[in-house]
């Protein structure tokens, strides 16, 4: 982590699991981003008392609502950012939130393919266009520089269940809303990257292995991950991808995952 | 084609382009299917005269009203299908109807998002249950045999704009709904391949080529393939289909294409 020096961070569901989890770790870096936005659907909820808590202790966090399946909602978070930074650019998007329905290929229906689909492929489209102006001023901060975590970044939270080549854990469960809006969420990324390299904007796929948050728990297998293991290995190979890397799927110790 | 040998087939979007084409070279079989049937979701409209003029010609052709992304009118036109066959069962699902809009990164909607997915992977998914039943009784009929598409077998057709390898022909259009549908569609064709191997259908997803349709000729370039020459070798590619082929993505020339 020594190499990540970031200075602005949103975090999309970022009330419990994996994002929360990168809050807490950004929050306690020893150079800490000048701004960590956690956003949520629901500050004020149950779910949230955690995030809300953390506020009172760090001043550099700052909670921010967000239904990332609602395009006016996108664009009043973008604005609110925007505020917030004054002047200067968004360094790290990363598009965490995201769900998924136990459902097998025999039970799965329209409306769980339509709701899994907006949620963990839609909205880190919308995400990336509506942050876009904000990244590229980070990018633009530093002219010249070759793209990283620290100039300006989307991480897209994928899953190795996404894998066609390889459909992880196919027999755990079928989930195919799960599995092909994640592999839409590739190939989505796969598009940023070509896209947005222009603009200074590295664009990844991360699997951030299989880890103990309500997700992940879902099924009748403990995961072999805590929230801390698999965030402090994304953090590290965050702080480690370079030009190269852009457009890839890489999993939480940096392998790379076979599309 | 000779090794093909086929008791009914369905088509969906037969009513032009590669469908049509394909219902074409069907009826034109040396040993053409018992049943071929066209469906469209517009059978009397003005998109559907060439293929009304079919039936007049070919007793063995039906045209089968189908909407692919209304669950009712898929489970309508299953129970069609079933009558028709008595107590036979369904060779070849052919998962052919598909959309496709030319937006950029930057400005693809939620909207078109959805309706393309919806279309493009939804359809294919609900059509692979609706007919499972009677795919299974087309490969009950030929038990112990392997898999291939005399026996029972599902073809969705996909398109190498979706493979996150290779982002085929990027600089011609960016494409984000559709390239993600595809993708997404892939990963159905891995699961459904899984899933329904138990079942003796094999599962396919098949690139027609860059062909002369209305898709097709929608930018500013000419595609190279006629609909004559894309069905030809997508034909000559599925009657040598087995085993070892089921959850592959392939060409019409039958060359394997990365996911
Ligand atoms: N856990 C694993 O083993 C695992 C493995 C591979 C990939 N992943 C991926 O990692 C990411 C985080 O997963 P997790 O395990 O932390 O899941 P989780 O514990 O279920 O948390 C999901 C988070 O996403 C938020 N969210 C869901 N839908 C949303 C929406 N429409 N708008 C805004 N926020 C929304 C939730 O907010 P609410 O509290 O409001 O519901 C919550 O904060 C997901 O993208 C998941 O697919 C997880
Ligand atoms: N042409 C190419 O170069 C190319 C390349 C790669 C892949 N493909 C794929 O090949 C397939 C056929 O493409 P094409 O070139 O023949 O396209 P096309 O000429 O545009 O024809 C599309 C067909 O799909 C039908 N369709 C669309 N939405 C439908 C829905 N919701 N319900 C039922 N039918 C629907 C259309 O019916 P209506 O007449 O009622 O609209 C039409 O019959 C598509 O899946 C396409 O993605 C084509």
């Amino acid at each position: 982590m020594a190499g990540l020096r970031i200075h602005s961070v949103l975090v999309t569901g970022a009330n419990r699991g994996i994002g929360l989890g990168l809050v807490q770790h950004f929050l306690g870096m020893p150079n800490p981003p000048q701004w960590v936005f956690a956003s949520c659907r629901a500050p004020t909820g149950q779910r949230a008392q955690e995030l809300q808590h953390l506020t009172s202790k760090h001043r550099n966090l700052v909670i921010i609502p967000l239904e990332v399946t609602d395009p006016a909602s996108i664009k009043a978070a973008a604005a609110r950012v925007g505020e917030h930074l004054g002047g200067s650019g968004l360094t790290l998007l990363i598009n965490n939130a995201g769900t998924a329905k136990g459902n097998s290929l025999d039970n799965e229906t329209l409306e769980d393919m339509t709701q899994i689909y907006t949620t963990n492929t839609i909205g880190p489209l919308l995400m990336g266009q509506a942050f876009l102006p904000l990244l590229k001023k980070a990018a633009q901060g530093s002219p010249g520089s070759a793209l990283s975590c620290s100039r300006a970044a989307i991480i897209n939270m994928s899953s190795y269940a996404g894998s066609i080549t390889d459909v992880y854990v196919w027999e755990y469960g079928e989930v195919p809303s799960y599995r092909c809006s994640k592999a839409a969420l590739n190939m989505l990324t796969k598009c940023q990257s070509l896209r947005y390299k222009e603009d200074g904007v590295l664009c990844v796929a991360l699997h951030p292995g299989w880890v103990q948050t309500d997700m992940g728990s879902a099924g009748p297998h403990k995961p072999p991950l805590t929230v801390d293991e698999s965030v402090r290995g994304m953090l590290k190979v965050l702080s480690s991808l370079s030009e190269k890397d852009t457009g890839t799927f890489l999993n939480w110790e940096g392998k790379i995952i076979p599309w």
